[in-house]
């Protein structure tokens, strides 16, 4: 009936991406606990924070403390976020994050220059020298990211052509430097895919790319996230960004159920439901959950930790 | 890539089945109110109370008083509940609702003791009387409900087995007084399905009674319910119940994202977005959703509300 995977990777995100949209700062204490927390769960990836400029992310002026404070568990990959050649420096030299070397070309040319005030031709143009600072720095390059790669709030609807273009650009200027992409992972920054766009654009990009893994990091700011996950899974995706609780939501209106990730715990739950394996404890998963409802000290959209785990997985 | 139908017709139930989770009693006229405006939203049914007894369910002491007050459009099919003969005369004497023969069995022996006080097997044994009932009202006999038929939380899984073996049985015994069902609707009263499970059923209940319709009413328990959607649409399934705004949580933890229906704005979002008519204007149904949360005086879990319409939709 579908291509589901046997195994599903989630990266956990909810530290970073969740955290960050906390108006209310966050005791780094709480954070390093919480990410502790998920290090217990059986997760194989968790974004630990984001080295970014705390003048323009408060929330993340703790990022050194962070790392320095959580304990790493062997087989867990912890990544962090980083938007420029200091972010990169600032990340490396603590010494204990597995550093990946990411792209991030934001197709909406409207999102682009608000968001990191260059236009898409700019961010293009800087590929060679992201790759180059890689290439001193000693770090792998790992994934192509093409963030609003199916709408945005700015720009409206993205063309399918359009994210063509713009991925068979980046992976040209890769291959001319020498570099393959491990993956590329499409972003749907603003929650605009649905399922069968979604399947066409994953589609398409294998036809025309087809040694390349496309890895997915989906929103749920309209209620079609989880149908996406379900498509995803449908072509045979096997790794998803996803956050403990939902965190993530729009900054002001918390409460709702507005703008986050997928929930970790209720992801993790339709995998098993299916027989894909995640290698999750879904019992300390919602756990950790909980504590993540604790720890931002407002209700989170996640729904299982609410429902109850079916018995089958206690 | 599927079978999706190119049109789906949504059964709103949030005035019946969310406002009975309501603690607090919610006044006759905001009930109407809310009504009233989903009848503006083009959405085809409206389930608009509940002939129950007010002693189980206080929230629907007020059922003739909605059913008497709210406006008829033309168009729209105005369904109620009702759970016995009681109910059946209440809601007939009203003169005013499309009154539908509609079996329920609960396939989970265990949840049918505790909500229905019979077991299934005494819920069976009595499916002649109902039909005796619906010949002398002369109500035609439109829908065979099977209830909890994904899972239950006090008998666990419910082995797809025993699913069509109850549906054979209650076919049979409308076969044999000469009644034929409209619909069969596979209720998943407490959010077990997965998108798997959920086409696996389908199809077999097809298989079996290939001139039966499938109709669907899903909860979002345990985050499953979007993909479940999804998964229906794939399977050309084109009625489903939702409720406005997702209302329908779980009383004890209503600003949370519990035990709720599908938020009717959202489903009706994914659908248009996927190129499947609804009949819906979704800028008067989101109206409906907020004017839905003022009703019941704390936050609901629908998604679009919050997170925007594309512009394309407005």
């Amino acid at each position: 009936m579908s291509d589901l995977p046997k195994r599903v990777h989630l990266q956990e995100v909810g530290p970073r991406e969740g955290f960050q949209f906390e108006k209310t700062f966050i005791q780094t204490a709480d954070k390093v606990k919480l990410i502790d927390a998920l290090s217990q769960t059986g997760l194989g990836a968790i974004e630990v924070t984001s080295f970014v400029s705390p003048k323009w992310v408060p929330q993340m002026a703790d990022a050194e403390e962070v790392a320095n404070r959580f304990k790493r568990k062997p087989g867990v990959r912890y990544a962090a976020v980083y938007l420029n050649q200091r972010g990169l420096e600032r990340a490396k030299a603590n010494g204990k994050l597995d550093i990946a070397g990411v792209l991030r070309i934001i197709v909406s040319n409207e999102f682009s220059k608000r968001n990191s005030n260059k236009t898409l031709e700019e961010s293009i143009a800087e590929i060679p020298t992201w790759l180059d600072w890689y290439r001193q720095n000693d770090v792998p390059v790992a994934e192509a990211g093409i963030l609003t790669a199916f709408g945005c709030n700015f720009e409206g609807e993205i063309p399918l052509s359009k994210v063509l273009s713009v991925v068979e650009r980046v992976l040209e200027i890769g291959k001319a430097r020498g570099v393959t992409f491990e993956r590329i992972r499409l972003s749907d920054t603003m929650g605009w895919a649905n399922p069968e766009q979604l399947k066409r654009t994953v589609a398409a990009i294998r036809e025309r790319h087809p040694d390349q893994a496309v890895w997915l990091h989906l929103h749920d700011t309209r209620g079609m996230g989880m149908a996406n996950i379900y498509a995803a899974l449908q072509m045979g995706i096997d790794h998803l960004d996803t956050s403990i609780g939902g965190m993530g939501g729009c900054p002001f209106a918390a409460h709702k159920a507005a703008a986050g990730n997928l929930p970790t715990e209720d992801v993790a739950l339709l995998c098993e439901e299916m027989g894909i394996e995640t290698g999750i404890d879904l019992e300390k998963l919602i756990e950790a959950a909980r504590l993540a409802e604790e720890t931002v000290g407002h209700p989170l959209v996640g729904k299982v930790m609410n429902g109850g785990l079916p018995p089958r997985h206690k």
